[in-house]
């Protein structure tokens, strides 16, 4: 029987808790939404007392369906000031969820600076002081965990820029080499974890798929069902695993859409050298631990992640995905792919958001505090100024709409305060409607219509012209709440988009692990359902239209090369939550 | 006839226009809010374009009224993302009026990084390229105007602060010393101004009181009867002019609501040495050019402003005002005046509002970054971290909101991200009632609840119930709104609650003036339609009920030595508006 875990830091007491009817059956972001919706105060200062970290395996974490490992995070982000789900893979949630722990939440705040560990096993919980601990990064933090709790053991956790309460700070879970680098990023999460003295969570398990199935042989026929979606659709089988998601700089640049130079054209000239097709190569001619094809949970048929190596065939950084790749390179102007990788270690050690990073470093470079192509500069700026929360180091951990306004500028690429992630919504402007509707603030994870704009799975919607966009943002957000709720890696979204037997295969895995009689419709609605609860917490906490908007310049400034701006209607914009 | 000035800073254009019918018996903040809800959309960047800075005297302003020489500043707020009005004292409102310049309107913005002097006289209006003039502080700035422009001439400035486009920048007006320190402070107006390359406006003419009156009898008789109304009221003929505004610092200590060390205590232990009477101690004491009981612009009666003197008695500030003495004094832990008095001689140059300055050292000294107390610390940041904008400069130069959360401090004393002035509202509830709702984000000026909370002018509301509160601040915003249209001083407004013949006296004038036939209730639907203006400008800009409450702390942490919270109710607040 799963039970929910809550943690009062207030008081360094822990309570099992048995799962109210109504949470039963939610899962992952629905869960961590419900929760935050039902017992924060909307209007609360996100790094006070009142805010509440929740931690939520999805639906279907811990059994085998495959790709199902990821971890739903969710507060009050102090970066947005909305209601915030934040997920990642790696090895924890499967651990979580065959615990029977269907929701850890995170409450109340210690009196005094002292930082805890919460070590969580089958035999209890127990809060151990952090003591040397606190202040480390992530890598040597993990290191010395796995040192004293075991191999294996799952690890959450913040660096320095948490325990700083920076707005950029994520929460970082690792994978089974033990590296950190699988990231809640988005949000703040990690600020409001280190506003709670929690330097990290272990999570001492050897079980994964220890879930319990109430119909084991219906479950094993639909998970071969999905499994079969997975492995025979081109971009789950083929393109994420062969070069994994950075396959898309070179897609995307050709589109004209990858945001280059602080969002000022969308063509990178430097945009091949820091690829996924260039990683394969350095992977293949450097060697050593370098990989592509590499599963970031156990259970993922998908295995689009890699580390990449260094020039002795030592790990650099595992992994360095497209949006990290994006954002520390084409929009900062480097192309130097070694320095785009000391610089995704760098925030996979310090605790930040590669986002978040790389779009406040681009608004810095746009306000003269260093030059764009400036990849050393750029190191040092992350490894002294923003590890040491230097008063320069602290704008950056504040994120890029801070900084801009820090420095007076206007040429800010943020909605709700959340930075815009690699697709110019001029270019593509589905994933426009997107970043500017999403409760998330701007978020190509919550609605990614890439797919069908760029990529063509799903249909097409021309990505440069404002109709359509609308309605495809719309399902794509009502199915990605789905998604992120299951404990579905997003990328299950492509064959969910193209085959028809892939949604049906997912409701009937629910189906038979809860004994429900759910249909596709049941699970859409669930999916509705958890937009309506996010966008409730969004408006008691003072959010209007007026929020759903993308920066003005966007709506004024072409872009190159399609000298285009975006003209998605307001009143249109209006509509994406009208069902 | 007067007429209105647009300035194209895009084209350096400048047009007289005739004032619309509709805009005849506007002035002061009632026009420059009317122009902003106009002509600005209310999501725009406030240091893009698409903002507009509009300067409008007062309805009586350039006339004999006594004490209406006030110049209303307007924008969209790059502080507050709110519409904005602030208004400042100084020769300038008189001299733009007897010029038959009813509203100066700046818009547009250079497409390079040049700053211009825009020069008014009665041949005409002139632009200077500001050369090296630009970068220097405002007193520099000042008398390098005055030396080559005349002097008596009005000066309206901004420092490096602004021309940085810092968030609290204000812009600062002239007396008849020259001296720059009378400042349209607050919301960062200043910032606006630099974004749109204006250094300073120079306006050139000898005229003070040469706006025409349509019958001068009449008026004269009004004029007088006002005259008698404010030279006969406690406060403004014996209080006001002999220990000057920062005759407040005993009397709020005493009633237990001078916000101490960040609003952590309402009573300060060295409070005494750094009000009204240490001040006219000092003036005693080293003589020279001391003085208390200044008149601030020409026509003034009341005479409450100050110039504090050095060691050698040569001028240290003047004024230094209680918002000031406070800001940098009590609530930094500060109780040198020669300290304060520098600070705030630092903000008049830079360009700073003392207010949101003081607030957010108050809040960095929470976060550690210097010492409570600390003096010249602080001095060192104003005069090398900010004048320099330096990152720790520019974090002080956002304001405390943004401060807070660059430094993940949780008690920040901000409404709508504008700092509180000096009555903590947990013990004065009226004005924490106008903090709450005003348009402005927190503003001791927008309705001075303390009037009635503590000085018992105009009856008596006890400071520590939360009854009365809001029936209290609705009246008194309504009535302000009034007094900042007509270009009246803020301090007329104790006559006006005590004195039936005062309000009827100053409707009387402006009937006299326009040829109107006003009734007193006339002229408060005038005042009731401002503020109905600004909350149609900020709810279309995205502000909703949930901007309009106290930070989260004041409803919890009790302020000794009352060990009161704010306990105004949430619904209550909501009807502050219902008329």
């Amino acid at each position: 029987m799963s039970r929910i875990l809550r943690v009062d830091m207030s008081s360094s007491r822990a309570t099992f808790e048995e799962v109210p009817g109504k949470y039963r059956l939610l899962g992952g972001r629905a869960l961590t939404s419900q929760l935050i919706k039902d017992e924060v105060p909307p209007t609360c200062d996100p790094l006070g007392k009142n805010n509440k970290l929740v931690f939520a395996p999805g639906l279907l974490t811990g059994t085998h369906a495959p790709s199902s490992g990821r971890l739903s995070v969710g507060a009050k982000s102090p970066l947005t000031g909305t209601i915030k789900e934040s997920n990642a893979g790696g090895i924890t949630a499967q651990k979580l969820a065959s615990l029977g722990i269907k929701a850890l939440v995170i409450e109340g705040q210690p009196s005094n600076d002292e930082f805890q560990i919460l070590v969580i096993s089958e035999d209890g919980v127990e809060f151990v002081p952090a003591g040397d601990l606190a202040g480390l990064g992530c890598y040597e933090l993990g290191r010395k965990l796995w040192a004293k709790y075991g191999e294996q053991c799952g690890v959450i956790s913040i660096g320095p820029a948490g325990e700083a309460r920076m707005n950029l700070a994520g929460v970082s879970t690792n994978d089974r080499e033990g590296d950190p680098g699988r990231y809640a990023g988005r949000g703040g999460l990690g600020a409001v974890m280190g506003s709670k003295g929690l330097k990290a969570i272990v999570v001492k398990t050897d079980k994964v798929f220890d879930v319990p199935v109430q119909d084991p042989e219906k479950f094993k026929k639909a998970a071969r069902d999905f499994t079969e979606a997975l492995t025979t659709h081109p971009v789950t089988s083929q393109t994420l695993p062969t070069y994994g998601t950075a396959a898309l700089v070179n897609v995307i640049n050709e589109a004209g859409a990858l945001p280059t130079r602080n969002f000022s054209s969308g063509r990178f000239e430097g945009a091949a050298k820091t690829g996924g097709e260039a990683m394969a190569e350095i992977c293949q001619q450097r060697g050593g631990k370098g990989k592509m094809g590499h599963a970031c949970s156990p259970g993922c048929v998908i295995r689009c992640s890699n580390i990449i190596p260094d020039e002795n065939g030592d790990v650099l950084c595992a992994p360095v995905e497209y949006e990290s790749t994006w954002a520390l390179g084409a929009n900062c102007g480097i192309d130097n792919l070694d320095h785009i990788a000391t610089l995704n270690r760098l925030c996979n050690d310090i605790g930040l958001d590669t986002i978040e990073t790389g779009v406040t470093l681009g608004v810095l470079m746009e306000a003269g505090v260093l030059d764009f192509g400036d990849g050393p500069k750029a190191i040092e700026l992350l490894d002294k100024e923003v590890r040491q929360a230097t008063p320069l180091g602290r704008i950056i951990g504040s994120g890029a709409a801070i900084a801009g306004k820090v420095f007076g500028v206007t040429r800010v690429p943020t909605v709700k305060g959340q930075s815009m992630p690699a697709y110019d919504p001029r270019a593509v402007k589905g994933i426009g409607v997107t970043y500017a509707t999403t409760p998330m603030g701007a978020d190509h994870t919550a609605g990614y219509s890439v797919a069908s704009n760029v990529l063509r799975v799903g249909g097409y919607v021309d990505p440069l012209k404002p109709e359509g966009q609308v309605d495809l943002s719309r399902n794509l957000q009502i199915a990605t709440a789905l998604v992120d709720t299951v404990g579905l890696c997003l990328f299950v979204s492509f064959p969910l988009l193209d085959n028809e037997k892939a949604l049906p295969s997912v409701v009937e895995m629910i189906n038979a692990q809860f004994g429900t009689n759910w249909t596709v419709d049941d699970a859409i609605e669930l999916g509705k359902n958890v937009l309506r609860t996010e966008r409730a917490f969004n408006a008691a906490a003072g959010f209007t239209a007026a929020d759903d908007r993308l920066p003005e310049f966007m709506k004024t400034e072409p872009l190159a090369p399609h000298n285009t701006v975006f003209d998605v209607k307001d009143e249109d914009l209006d509509t994406v939550f009208n069902f």
